[in-house]
């Protein structure tokens, strides 16, 4: 059995706990808060500290908190002698007080606490410092999860920049059709379909196989007629995309 | 029984032939195609003709050819007397001849020939000239979709326009994220879920509230490493989208 402590109440959290505390092979001896935040949610059966030096003993630490937060959190945590890990995709492991054994258990998808989500299906990036720590880490992670990928810093690095552009900046594109048709009495509704089949399509389709609209054909008539509906920000991301895409595919 | 007759033979002239051969109410009594192509795939049944001077008599005649072409492909129809529409949305309605009954059937969707789709669940944004016309097209839309809605010029232009951001644009965020992944030995099948889980997240909540990531939460520390990670163009989507967000979340 390995033994784990979650630390922190946000939706990372909540979703490993879930997880974590019906998983084979492994004992979740306790949740820390800050304080009694989402209390309500979490399944009561599992024992629950706001201290610090109230800590169990245990093989894995996970510590899910703000990302800002994680550096000076582990100040307090300097004498565990379990693997100290974080969650974020975005903060290096170095972060993490130089007198523990670090990794970081990264998953990479988008967690709301109302939405379930099957953690299977989830991948989780993983790294750490040393090897028998990746085989602890990893033997964590397969338990609840069946999509496990070692990387190392820079990989993940790059692995959350583009996650950035596949989560962050493709719903930026949802926000902007939505405003246009608001904007225009037009209902959102009309455009859900093909946000769903573009979506679907790339899980068995390379994206730039993919890639079709005035950009993708070069068709400058219909992009200049766009670009002369368009004002302020939506102008420019159009004209940059438009771009974009033009180099990808023409040069 | 509403006679119709389709003109072209790429993805949309397909799914719309599939779909309204089996239409109640429709007869779908022949199709148009200046060659063989893609002949193989449609219903052997439907009569087809590659001359213009040999259509049928028809109450509907639906132009599904290249955006470009569809201006001069109908001043060779200028003698019809039926209800000439085309599929495009981003072709104005006068660009069909001045002696014919107008009007544009624009299917919301990105079509493939080797992707079935339920067309029951396609938007279909319909314009016309005349309000008689506009009846008849709605019967004829109905008979193959649930999703109906009426629009005139302008907001079909809008509604391409944020389309073209829903769906192209979308695409080739995904298409960035995978160079990304390709450029640093990752993966692509890692960010799968995570784009389908945004898609599908605002099929229920509204792009504005599932907005995250550095740039929602002003987190500068992140977007600088990001921006110095990255290079040209993809430095530049990155830097006028972090902005964008910024603009639209905090002025």
């Amino acid at each position: 059995m390995i033994k784990v402590v979650i630390l922190g109440s946000g939706n990372v959290a909540y979703h490993l706990a879930g997880a974590l505390s019906s998983a084979k092979h492994i004992d979740l001896v306790q949740r820390y808060s800050r304080d009694n935040k989402n209390d309500i949610l979490f399944d009561p059966n599992i024992p629950f500290t706001t201290k610090l030096d109230k800590l169990y003993l245990a093989d894995v630490y996970i510590i899910a908190i703000n990302d800002d937060a994680i550096e000076e959190f582990t100040q307090n945590l300097s004498q565990l002698q379990g693997l100290v890990v974080h969650t974020s995709g975005s903060i290096s492991m170095m972060a993490i007080h130089k007198n523990l054994r670090k990794g970081v258990l990264y998953p990479v998808q988008s967690f709301s606490i109302n939405r379930p989500i099957n953690l299977r299906l989830v991948p989780f990036a993983i790294e750490t410092e040393f090897n028998e720590d990746y085989m602890l880490l990893k033997e964590l992670a397969a338990s609840i999860s069946d999509q496990i990928f070692q990387v190392n810093s820079y990989q993940r690095e790059k692995l959350h920049v583009s996650a950035v552009f596949a989560n962050n900046f493709s719903n930026y594109m949802y926000l902007t059709a939505k405003d246009i048709c608001d904007q225009n009495q037009l209902p959102f509704e009309i455009l859900k379909p093909i946000i769903i089949e573009t979506a679907q399509k790339i899980m068995t389709m390379d994206p730039f196989v993919a890639q079709t609209g005035p950009a993708r054909r070069k068709d400058t008539k219909v992009i200049t007629k766009h670009l002369l509906s368009l004002e302020k920000e939506k102008k420019e991301i159009y004209s940059v995309l438009s771009e974009a895409i033009n180099n990808r595919f023409y040069h």
